[in-house]
Parts: structure tokens; sequence; C-alpha cells
């Protein structure tokens, strides 16, 4: 085996009520992650297309991950096997800054890829731990809610962080995701600014109950509950100023049928959920109708949850 | 059928992160009512035995729950059954102001039993918003969190009250609660006065990730995560304060196998959930290990869930 090319999906963070906690995998869009094991230590980014990300090595998130792991594996070995390196390139099909994941994608990617090329010395959880340290790099804390979805696939809840305690959630069957992706740009420190550093007792006890209820409803597959249960008290009253339209966007979605959404990530984008393909290209298609006649550009992804996460295969 | 015998069991409210939405329901202690419908209007409590409680009807949780539940009733017949009555008499076996749910035992029962003695013409949902009202006599707010599990059994999830929005969630079949009583007086209004209005976004965070791991915990039957969740970042600091020697009995309980627990409702009981009747009966031992040389009367019990909640026989 020469390498491995990684397919590293986008996800969803900050599942309505599930703010900082519950996340999800989607199967499109994919970043496409070419890794090939090097004799040369070091590691060097051969390659990026689809985005102009930082070269500099320190700001780059797949570089930052890749010598977490790549460090945390020398020590593992006493040092002994360092003639080690790594070539990446970078095939990004997930925009930078548009709220699923791009940063994640890329440092979930590398780690998962290098893990398969060192024979897999590290669990899943260690992947995380060394992914995470790439998201600082790319928005100024170690969060776990897009590269945990991104590494374990499916829907995933972050009940703690210290100690670092991640579980997959069930997740029903006819669950499809509509993204619209405005392209705009939201800093995700500046998002995370205009919150509240406190919130009123009543609304976090509101947004626990729908949390509660959330989780119940994907393991009843109960997609009534589900909706009932998307409603986030807290954080989108204060954050959908920033994205043009949500409101609209949101209403208009579920009069067709959408069981509900929110705003994926920091924003920009805007993910709903639905009962079924059919259900969710409907959606997509009223997320357009909506946005084309703002001055606004904007994408649009229709998309299964991905079971599965970040896929590899064999370069021979 | 003359009438009807009613076990009406004791409730948990305010699991652990649950707080406000989680409750679950004992199989023991359950207060007995008998409950016979008659032909001269009005309600009569002609009994109370086993608890000093007001007579007065107006202050009378029994009767005011079983008071709203008689009005809408004749309010569906367009009042032609104007001939209609109750007589009442309460064994109260739940102590009052112990904090597992006696008031909501003797609103759940009654008006669960007036349901059956009518030929059942209101939903479960009805009834807890009868009780409801009742609980709104007992302590100030007319909330659900120990009348749902009393009239639906196992344990319960209000995700919303506007509109009123109760789940059953799955119950792992070996999970056991262990409760001590301390003898002591806390006024639920009390309780909830020292509660601050406000919270911290961190703090919230980690509760609601905790709640979203405690109901995966409960559908996964998994103990471990049970454990690792069962945990009050928010209210348990503040009123462990109510209850002697709780920090104590919550680590010693843990030590010998507990699954983790806290605050039963606003106090003083504390419960315990462990996976398993040994376990639990352990819990309980220790229970009564850390209380005895207090100076402090208290009892214990250890209870299955209570899957049926409220129970009725006829009496012929």
């Amino acid at each position: 085996m020469k390498g491995v090319k990684i397919l590293a999906p986008a996800t969803v963070a900050n599942l309505a009520c599930g703010f900082d906690v519950i996340g999800l995998s989607l199967g499109i869009p994919e970043d496409e992650i070419f890794l090939y094991k090097s004799n040369t230590p070091g590691i060097r980014i051969n390659k990026i297309r689809g985005a102009s990300l930082p070269t500099d090595p320190k700001k780059n998130v797949a570089f930052v991950a890749l010598q977490f792991l790549l460090k945390k594996y020398q020590q593992r070995e006493n040092f002994q096997e360092k003639k080690i390196g790594f070539e990446i390139e970078l095939i990004k099909n997930i925009h930078p800054g548009s709220g699923i994941g791009s940063s994640a994608a890329s440092a979930a990617g590398v780690v998962f890829g290098a893990n398969i090329l060192l024979g897999n010395p590290f669990s899943k959880k260690q992947l995380i731990r060394f992914a995470m340290e790439g998201e600082r790099i790319a928005s100024g804390s170690a969060h776990a809610d897009n590269v945990a979805p991104a590494i374990m696939g499916g829907v995933t809840l972050v009940r703690s962080y210290k100690p670092l305690d991640i579980t997959n959630l069930h997740v029903p069957r006819e669950l499809w995701v509509s993204i619209i992706h405005p392209q705009i740009e939201i800093k995700t420190s500046d998002a995370r600014d205009i919150l509240k550093q406190k919130v009123l007792m009543t609304d976090a006890i509101h947004q626990w109950g729908n949390v509660g209820a959330l989780v119940a409803g994907l393991y009843q597959e109960d997609y009534a509950l589900i909706s009932r249960s998307l409603e986030d008290v807290i954080v989108e009253p204060i954050r959908a100023t920033l994205i043009p339209a949500f409101y609209e966007l949101k209403i208009k979605c579920k009069e067709i049928g959408a069981l509900g959404g929110g705003i994926s990530g920091s924003g920009p984008s805007v993910f709903m959920l639905s009962k079924g393909n059919y259900t969710a290209k409907k959606v997509t298609e009223e997320m357009n109708r909506v946005y084309s006649p703002l001055k606004v550009d904007y994408k649009t992804y229709t998309s299964p949850i991905n079971q599965k996460g970040v896929k590899w295969f064999k370069i021979i």
C-alpha cells in the first residue's frame, strides 16, 4: 500500500437544542484526502485544491492534528521510529467557513488515515482528541462536536470534555438532512462572542427538556417527537440575526414538511431534518426558492445521515 | 361495582441532571385510596389515615384535583348528569413532605380512580392535567414531574408545559431505586426560593449533555453511561446544604455500587439508582449506616421501578 485515500464528511454541530453537544455526519459533501506515509521525517502538505487554506503549518488544521498524532505515536514507540513522515494532498469540497465542519473534516480525515497507515495504534477516542487539536487552531477552542460525528459517523453526543465522553445515538433509518450554505462570512469566534455568559434557569430547563426528548425521539424513531424537540430557546434567538432570512427559511421549510432545524455549527449554513428523501428534496427546493430572490450566493445539499463517518480506500 | 381501590405510587422527580423534567415511579411505598361514586353531588373526604392533611377542601390536593375532573366531566355532559359525587378514603403510606410525591400520589390516585368509575372518559394526559391542579395547591405551581410518573408509570420526561408534552422513556430491566427519607421538614417553596434565576451557560450546556446521555443510557441499557450522566451541576450544589450528610451519603453509596443519585424532588429524600436488586439492597443498608449515628429520624426503601404506575381494583 502506497497510501490511503480518505473521504471525510461534512458535519452539522449544534443540533438545535443540542447546542455544543449533539452533532451529525452528512453523506455529502465530503473532502478527499490523499495521505502517504514517508521515510522522510516531517509532515508536508503538497497540494490543496478547492480552497485557499493557510500554508503556514502552524495555522493549518490538518497539519496540526497530524502533528499531534505523530508526536503521540513516537512517544508510544519510545522514539525508536524516527524516520516517519507524511505527505498530504487535500481536495476541499467542503467550503471553509460554511459551518458544516470544513476544518473538522480535514483534521478528522488526516488522523483517521494516518492511523490506518500506522497499523491502527489509536482508538477512535484518541483520534478525536488529535483532531480536536486541529479544531483549536481553526476556532480557538478544542471542541469535539464536529470531529466526533466525522470520525464516529451517525449522530453523536458529547456528554463531557473532562473526561472526554462521547456516545453514538440511535439514528432513525429515514432521517435526511437539507443544508443551505449562504456564502457570507461568519467567524466562529464572533458567533461565540455574541452569546450570553448567563442564561435564564427557565430557558435552560426548557432546553434540557428538549434535549432529552430529542434523544428519546431518535431512539423511538418517533419523528413527531423529534420535530417538537428541535427547538433552541437559548442560542438561536441570538445567532439568527446573523443569517439572512433565517426565520422565513425555517417557517417555509416546516410548512413544506421539514421536521425542524436550525443553524449548523456557528453558521452561516442552516440545516433542516426531514423524514425521507422525498420530503428532504422538497425542503431543499424550498430553501432555493427562499434564497433565489436574495442578493446572496448560496449552495444547497440534500443528504442522508452518514452512518459510517470518515471512509478510506487503499492506494496501491 | 361499588367503588375502586387505588394504589398510588411514590415518585422521584428531578432525576439528577433531569431537574424539573425527568421523574420515575416507585413500587413502594404506595398510598391506598378507596373511592366511591355517589348520587349525592359534591366530593367528601370521609377518612384520612396515616397523616394529618388539610381537611379544608380548598387546601386538600385530592379534593381539588377531583373537583377539576368533575367540573370537566359535567361540562362534557352538558351538565345533564347533576347527581354525581364522590366519597374518598385516603390511607397515606407516603409521608407528606418527604419529597417522594406524596401529594402527587393523592391527586393522581383520585383522578385515575374517578376516571374508571365514570367509564374512562379522559385520556392519561387529561388526568395529568387534573392532578397538576392538585399539585398547584400543594406546592404553589402546577408541575407534572411527580403526577406524570405516578399516572404513566416507569420513567417520564416532561418536554414542555405549553403545550403539555410528556413521554415515557425506556426503562432498563434491572434498574432499582434506594430511597432514604430523613424526617426533617423542607418546604418545596423554600427549596425553590434558594435557586438562582440565572445559571452559567457552561453549566447549562454541561447539564443538557448529561440529560441527553442519561436518556441514551436508559434506551441502550448502558448502566455505566447512566452512572456517568447522573450528575446535576446546577441545583444539587445549592440544595445539598439542606440535607444532613448529603455528600457522605452519595459518596458512600457510590463506593458500594450505586450508579448515582441525588435529591428526590425538592428533598429531603435522597434517591440512589442501582443495577439489580442485590446492589440496591446493599445501597439501602449503606444509607442506614450513614444515618444511624445522626440525630435524625429516617426511613429507607428499596424498590424496583414501577412500570405500571397507579393501579386499581374493583370493590364489589
